[in-house]
């Protein structure tokens, strides 16, 4: 076995604290990088307290990891010793399933095995990117162009695609009118891709302070949703709608904002449901529709465009230690826009 | 004026009962038509009650409405005395907006005027089906074919458009799974257009009387909703849910029996919100959508589709005076599967 060092949490109350472990030894397909950064998700907080059932511990969270190849299995054809590697929310798969075979391996219809908190083909628990090194199956490794900054590139593997694969699957772009509500890890990379794809892109969003950021990001227009006013003016007038808050909110209030066939696309996960009026759907024949991250060819795919229009994450770079201020913080909705944990610290 | 007579409500506090007004004067683009049948939706109630507010006294109900031309303004071109006409939900719009040109008058940007409880452009009530004469500007008159049975054709011109339109809008047809939630007025002209299509047709229903009624109007397929075992056999089957269902229903129980990309269409008005859980949507890509009606020129298209491939609604005629006889079947669902008023009887 490979000895691994990284951040757990030993139970859903105990905080991160130093952890020793082990990596399996390579698979003739398996890859083995050293960790250089790892994004920090809103969802490793989530899992390490348990809020989503069936944690397992101890649990090293961490699924947005980029680093450099150190060892290859026999058989690894896509990568060599020194590459840049970066793995997302996914390490494995059934591959033999409908959506597997499309590439969608996220839906895998046998259940996907996640970075972390999730049991491995092997029978062993996953663990994720709070950590030094990684032992990941070639299939679920991504390349990562030199030319971006690996750190800005780390939340790509998460934050990235999963405003990303939305966005092509809708085909949105030029022409089109986006809405990106809330500007946060999410809402701000969806910002980025919609101008990249040609879209008139609009951020919605409570906080008036976000107004400049989102203009520095590219946003075209800005409305303040608590202000009722620019709220009316805005009816009628998007025809997408990418929606990245995980908090409690009226949905109804935001599809009203769509033109007749709009699509209001959710990527959050509020932990009550949406309460949709009937009318929200049939006024106008709208959509509601989901997505969830991406799967291998898309997110590769995603890599590849990033790299060729020198696009990252915006991040505040933190210590292994000072981990959960950075919670506190997100928890505040304070960071601009992902915290990246520089594991050069661990 | 042109003298009338149909059956009104005089108040949300009183049934329906015989009526004397007048419609007007034909102007130059007007059709006048003699009612021969008008179907019963379970909207005319709704509205007589005014359980969706602002109703309008006295109203005569009634939007699925067939009989036969006996006068023509002096500028019309697309009708004749003697033609066999129709009119479904409404009879005006401002056919300069974007929805009006792309021949979506439903959805009107400066509201579609409705065919009862509604006012004119003329600022006079609009008055309904429930009634021997009507004048309605022939851009809002159907043509129906004399092969089809009119008494039958009468509920085409809501429940047939509601279900026609968005199969058609959604593409659904050869190979496709297609499940129809709800085996009433709606549903069973649900499963009639989607057999047309080529599609396979399963009815979810709770009611298992309902299945030799599925089988006989061409369902290839029927799933007991309140059978556990037989829902649950069906997760993941279908390609698109077509959800007729008015009553409150807990959607994610059916969302969950759709492929991924599958699309759950609500064309029922539940009168409290969905209790949609995000993961309906994100877990396999999915889109819950809505439809309303249909345009005109939709309209027309699905009235000579029902031509040519024989298809009418299945209904219990009524004499107009056990209207609310017909009401009081028609809440528990026992009807098969419209009441259509003959007029002959008024």
């Amino acid at each position: 076995m490979i000895p691994a060092k990284g951040y757990a949490a030993q139970s859903a109350q105990t905080d991160l604290a130093p952890w020793d472990f082990e990596r399996r030894e390579l698979n003739p397909h398996d890859v083995q990088f050293d960790i250089q950064y790892c994004g920090v998700c809103h969802s490793d907080l989530h899992q390490i307290r348990d809020e989503w059932g069936g944690a397992i511990f101890p649990m090293v969270p961490g699924h947005e990891i980029v680093g450099k190849v150190v060892a290859v299995g026999s058989h690894v054809k896509k990568f060599k010793v020194g590459d840049i590697a970066g793995t997302g929310c996914l390490v494995d798969s059934c591959r033999t399933c409908d959506n597997c075979k499309d590439g969608l391996e996220q839906f895998c219809l046998n259940g996907m095995v996640g970075t972390y908190n999730s049991i491995g083909k092997d029978g062993v628990p996953t663990q994720g990117g709070y950590s030094n090194t990684i032992v990941v199956h070639e299939d679920f490794v991504l390349h990562i162009s030199d030319k971006l900054d690996l750190a800005g590139a780390a939340p790509l593997l998460c934050a990235g695609i999963t405003t990303y694969s939305p966005l092509r699957h809708w085909k949105v772009g030029k022409g089109h009118k986006l809405a990106v509500l809330g500007l946060g890890g999410l809402g701000h990379m969806a910002v980025k891709f919609g101008v990249a794809f040609g879209a008139e892109v609009t951020v919605l969003s409570s906080s008036p302070e976000k107004e400049a950021d989102a203009k520095k990001l590219g946003a075209h227009q800005f409305v303040l949703t608590k202000d009722e006013a620019q709220l009316s003016a805005a009816r009628g007038r998007f025809d997408f709608i990418l929606d990245t808050v995980s908090a409690p909110h009226d949905i109804n209030l935001y599809m009203a904002l769509l033109r007749r066939d709009g699509v209001h696309i959710c990527v959050g996960v509020p932990p009550t449901p949406y309460q949709l009026n009937a009318f929200s759907l049939i006024g106008g024949r709208k959509s509601l529709v989901g997505s969830l991250i991406g799967g291998l060819p898309e997110t590769q795919e995603m890599l590849n465009f990033c790299a060729a229009n020198n696009i990252v994450s915006e991040i505040e770079m933190i210590d292994i230690k000072d981990i959960h201020k950075a919670y506190d913080r997100m928890l505040k909705g304070d960071v601009k826009y992902r915290f990246v944990i520089d594991l050069a610290t661990l």
